[in-house]
Formats: structure tokens, C-alpha cells, sequence
């Protein structure tokens, strides 16, 4: 789905030291795919990457602060809480170029200023992902999936994925590149959602499986059912 | 789940003729459960009930005015298109009785005022049904659900389910009578969603799903993965 190219070079992944990074940087490396460990500690950064070479030897991945991990791959992918977002797309301002790709997988939970997980933050511009495609420099694209994929099931890799992750941007190109790398991760097919403004309703997502996870103690995720089958990501 | 006496009662769906409304009329008829179907005209409601029993000989069905449906049984559905809803409730007033749960299927779509189906308005209240909860009688309950199943595939006794409900709602007790008249029809899972403040959210599933039909011109439905098994209704 990806070029070549783009899919040997390293995925980068901002704040990759947290549950939801490093269980997606866990999968990948399991999957082969290269990966850069960011986070705002270099030194942070270097314990993740020796933690997940410690689980997968032969696993390919760097640990560096996050504007140098940005800098690894075509695919950029943001997987900090939400109160961090704004702090750390201004970070990003130089290091991020023309062409890349930023998955945002902020969700707005009220959480971030002490309120119910199971709450959210109205974001002015309609979404984390629209407050990110506002903040990255020209020429940056931003897409947004992973919201409804537990960290905690990420990151075991002795639990088996069986769902979807829902994709949104504006154009499919884009995020058929996105969907290549999310179903390198055995489990997982990627289901376009729609354009970016979407992502309104994807990112709700989240709270809405928080308050179904403390009703049935577990770990819910989203299946879209009814699809036809084929690759709909095919060109 | 539901006493006894409830689930002999019959089902008044206000709303009846629309395709939600005469879908779910069709597969309760099917499931051997008694209907009310109700119209604002008494004609119309007629003519619906007459086509439900040309489609199923033995099925149990009265087309009324939707004031009249709604005195028939214990748990009425609310199945009409956002615009009308504030009017629906309004000309229910007399109508509901304390104790009886109303079922509010709708969802604030843009396309109540013209605007995308991909979209959806923002009700002060929070949620359509919220305002319903605002607008019924006291005691009697507002339970959100069935904003995910496609209309159509309800509709076509031929298509088969194999889906989930959301459902909100503040207390368990009502939500599990909810979910044991949806859960007899086959195919359909109830999924406890959370107290009613949550509709905020699984209302905006019905715009999700547009938004992914028009992409893979298809019916899609919501399944949650990782429910722990055995019956989350049972007492």
C-alpha cells in the first residue's frame, strides 16, 4: 500500500514512551517494521527502546527526543494525552517537513483537566486532529485514527487484536498509507471514516469505550460491521 | 428479562410508518411479539399494520394514532426524524403514563435542516435524548438506543443481523428491559453504553456510519469487541 520506501523507513512515534507509543511501537517491531521511540527525555526515550529490545531482540528501533524521532520517517504519529498536544505540536513546528504525514491520536478527554474519562473537552476547531492540522508547519498533513485500540492490549503481545481502527483525513491517498502501517499489526484493519472533521466523532470514541470498559471490566474496541469485502485501500 | 405481563404487552413504536419504525415493527412481528404501530394519521398507521400482516400472516399488530399506540405497552420506542421530535413529545404529553419508558431512537442529523448527513446540529440539552428526558412527563424514563442498525437491513426480513445496540440510560433495570426486547430479535446485541449523557455520543454514530456507507456503499453497523461472555443483563 505504502511505497517501499516508506514502509523500511523508521515510524516515528511522539511520545512513544507512553502506553499507547510504545504499545504500538511493541507491535510494530513484532510486525518487522522499524520504529523511533520519541519523548521529550532523550534519556526516556533510550529505557523504552532498551525495554523493547529487551521483549523482541531482533527488534529494529532508536530511542530519541521526540523532534529528532520526527525527523526518522515519511509517517509521524502522535500518541500523547491531549493536555500535552498543543505543547508538543509547537515542538514539532521545525522539526516536521512538506510531504510527512502526522497521525494525531489525542483524544479530548475531559480527563485532562480533571474531569470524567468518560467526558470530553469541546476543542474550538472541532477536534484534536483539526487542532493539529491548524498547529503542523505547510505542506503537513494530518490523520487521524487510533482512538478506540487499548494501550493495555497494544501493549501485550500475548493478546490477540480482533478489531478495527477508524481512519480520517481528507484524502484517501493519505490515509491508505496510514491504514498500510496499521494493518501490518496482525488484528487490525483500518476503516475509512471519513474526512478529517470526522475525527469530531471518531475522537468521542474513546470515552464512550471508557464507560463501557467500567461497566464490563474490560477492554472494548470498535468493529465496523456490514463491509463489503476486497481491499477498499487497493488504488 | 422484562415481567411477564411486559413482554405479552405490546410494543408501541410512535413513528411506526417510517422505515426504523416498520423495520423494527417486522422483526418483533417475526420474533412473535405484538406491535402497535402509531401514525400521526390513524389511516397511514392502518395501512402499515395491514402490510406487516400481508408480510407475516400470524404477526400481532394494530395501526393507531401514535397517542393511542403509545397507552399500549410499558416500553415505547420513539422512532421519527429529529424535526419532529419536540412536536412528537409535545402531542405525547397526555399520552405517557408514570412508570412507562420511552425509547428515544433519534438523532440530531444536519439533514433536519438541510444541512450534511455526515453532520449533526448540537442540542442544548446535550443530546436528542436528553431533550426527550427534558420533555416527558414526570416518571417516566427516557432510554437511548438504536441509533447504529440500519433501517433498510431491518426492513428486509431476508438480510440477516449480526450487530450491536447502544444502549444510555440512568438506571440498569430499565436498560435491561430495553435490551431484552431488543435482544429478541435475532441478531441483535444490547450493549450497556452508559448513563443517558452518553447519547451525546452514540447519536453521533448514526453520521458515522453515513459517512462510511457512502465511502463502501454499504450498511454499517456497530459491533464492540472484548465484552467478557455471559449475560451482562441477568440480575
Amino acid at each position: 500500500m505504502a511505497a517501499e520506501s516508506e514502509q523500511t523507513a523508521p515510524i516515528p512515534i511522539v511520545g512513544g514512551t507512553g502506553a499507547l507509543g510504545y504499545g504500538l511501537a511493541l507491535r510494530w517491531a513484532k510486525a518487522g517494521l522499524p520504529v523511533a521511540i520519541g519523548s521529550r527525555s532523550a534519556e526516556r526515550a533510550g529505557e523504552a527502546a532498551a525495554r523493547l529490545r529487551e521483549a523482541l531482540p531482533e527488534a529494529q528501533c532508536e530511542g530519541l527526543v521526540n523532534e529528532e524521532a520526527a525527523a526518522r520517517g515519511p509517517v509521524v504519529f502522535l500518541t500523547v494525552p491531549f493536555r500535552a498536544q498543543s505543547e508538543n505540536l509547537n515542538n514539532l513546528r521545525r522539526a516536521l517537513k512538506e510531504g510527512q504525514l502526522l497521525v494525531d491520536c489525542t483524544v479530548p478527554l475531559a480527563a485532562a483537566v480533571s474531569g470524567k474519562a468518560t467526558r470530553s473537552l469541546g476543542v474550538w476547531q472541532g477536534s484534536a486532529a483539526q487542532q493539529a492540522q491548524e498547529m503542523v508547519p505547510d505542506g503537513v498533513t494530518v490523520v487521524s485514527a487510533l482512538h478506540t485500540v487499548s494501550a493495555p492490549i497494544l501493549g501485550d503481545l500475548d493478546s490477540e487484536l480482533d478489531e478495527d481502527v477508524l481512519v480520517c483525513g481528507d484524502r484517501k491517498a493519505d490515509k491508505a498509507k496510514v491504514a498500510g502501517l496499521l494493518e501490518a499489526i496482525p488484528g487490525l484493519r483500518a476503516v475509512n471514516a471519513g474526512a478529517l472533521e470526522m475525527a469530531r466523532i471518531v475522537e468521542q470514541l474513546t470515552p464512550l469505550l471508557i464507560s463501557v470498559n467500567t461497566r464490563y471490566k474490560c477492554h472494548a474496541g470498535i468493529r465496523i460491521t456490514g463491509l463489503p469485502s476486497g481491499d477498499h485501500w487497493a488504488k
